[in-house]
């Protein structure tokens, strides 16, 4: 009888499901409507339904399956596979996510978050393949994170370990949307880049980026890298700020995890080379000279699948 | 038949070395000077000795021994068990110590440096106890680090996780021994603390400390905060500072790792309550507002035993 995994990524807008053989190797997948507003417990049938109709074109059913991951959006209670609340599905409150699922689908379900989640597909088929010690970013609206030591996410004591985002990288910078002051995610995310830019722009700071501000009413963290690469002075300076923000938190995981790997995924990894050389440039300055081999730092190749990929290989490793 | 264990903390002037029965009491203790310029031979045979006249003072030998632990300065090849170069001891270089005891003690030896072994042993029986999360500092000349995740020592790809002194609190502070700029360890060590106060005392700055270091030519981290007491002016700028500095360490480590637990040790903490209220100010004001029961700051419990007590247990748990 056939062996198969399923793998879950809620997000606040779309669900994707996909449906795995025990090594991995993709089957079919399908994104659904998340459709929050109406429930927890239509969301939960919505997920099982798109899971009966992937098992079904493989003419499969439960009872193939062994089990199921789900990447959720924090703050949840990840060992009890509760997510407590969620900014985008605001009817979400204490629910019970990984027993509804496992009622339904009759398996053990795998409950972690998406930052955790993605950073375990990676490691499991993806740039972290092979790579014990990782430690993985995604550089977006808020920059998350995910950390493999030892071949196993670190969890922490109550599931809430590899929020670095939060990483205090300025401590006389500005206040992040946390309360803390001077985070990387507050200085370096994409919208934070984009931020910045905005209210030099707007500040008076020379700059082409008025012109786009101007007709478009906002500047995004792509305008501000595509400003760059045609030399402009002000996305010069904006753009140089995140990659020391970014590099500094690089120097401090290495002295913390010690990977063999550094990985980036998110929207801003589009920039490609320039960011990446950008981070490296500050990351080589501020590294110690003891250990100038040090590690490496690369993107992410699984795109974004890794939610799903990292929920079914979560499922086959410790459910 | 008994069974027992034997931990060693290597130093550059002595040598600990203590048997344990396998609940890891201590059975018997003693120090033996190292003699390290006579080359690692006969800092071999020395350890030796002392663990052959341990186990005979209880009527045991060799065949009790179920294994040892021991814990040595960095920086070492800690998968091989081999001690690369020693700043105490320039005797030894490249020097497979791990191997040279197997050899001689017919059983299974744990090597890790001293930060880690330290940390195992509040972590087993001291100030972590019974918790799977930890991180634990010695504050002395330097920052040493150990971190406890799901009740395993993080490692890292090349053993050199946890050297956390060397985490970037203040990206434009001062150079550090190791080449980068602004590490924790280069403003809030002992022996940093008491650099800072030197200096400001020579450049001018009032304070009663001045009288120290004109009587005894310099000025220690213990005069610092003795000053401090008195409501010295700079002596409490400098140790606020620190108290900052070792802060913001924890505030980057709780995001991370998540600790349940902060251990500190080392000759710092003799300081007692003031450093540790001085640390928990800082530490509340720059931690974020959603997590404000954060977590334990506290004192190691084991003083000077903390290492042969880690070293034992590493033995126990993991040969």
């Amino acid at each position: 009888m056939s062996s198969v995994l399923i793998g879950i990524d809620l997000g606040g807008t779309n669900i994707k499901v996909a449906c795995f053989d025990m090594d991995l190797t993709l089957l079919t997948k399908t994104s659904v409507t998340t459709g929050a507003h109406m429930g927890p417990e239509v969301v939960v049938d919505r997920i099982c339904l798109a899971i009966g109709d992937l098992l079904a074109q493989q003419g499969l059913n439960l009872t193939n399956l062994v089990g199921a991951g789900i990447g959720v959006p924090g703050p949840a209670d990840y060992r009890a596979g509760i997510i407590i609340k969620s900014t985008n599905m605001p009817a979400f409150q204490n629910v019970p996510m990984k027993r509804m699922l496992e009622d339904k689908l009759k398996c053990s379900v795998a409950f972690d978050n998406d930052g955790n989640v993605a950073c375990y597909g990676e490691f499991s088929v993806g740039a972290g393949k092979d790579i014990d010690d990782m430690v993985f970013f995604t550089l977006g609206t808020g920059i998350g994170c995910g950390i493999v030591s030892q071949g196993k996410l670190i969890q922490g004591a109550t599931g809430n370990a590899a929020e670095v985002g939060h990483m205090i990288v300025a401590p006389e910078g500005e206040t992040c949307n946390c309360g803390q002051q001077g985070c990387v995610e507050a200085i370096a995310s994409a919208s934070n880049t984009a931020r910045r830019a905005t209210a030099a722009v707007k500040a008076g700071d020379p700059s082409n980026l008025k012109q786009v501000l101007d007709n478009h009413g906002e500047i995004t963290c792509k305008d501000v890298y595509q400003h760059l690469a045609q030399g402009d002075a002000l996305a010069t300076r904006i753009t140089d700020e995140t990659h020391k923000a970014l590099a500094i938190m690089c120097v401090n995981m290495l002295h913390v995890i010690d990977p063999a790997c550094i990985v980036f995924a998110g929207g801003m990894i589009a920039a490609g080379d320039t960011l990446l050389n950008g981070i490296r440039n500050h990351f080589d300055k501020r590294m110690w000279t003891l250990r100038k081999e040090s590690v490496k730092l690369v993107f992410a190749s699984l795109g974004e699948d890794a939610g799903v990929i990292g929920a079914a290989a979560l499922a086959r490793d410790t459910v």
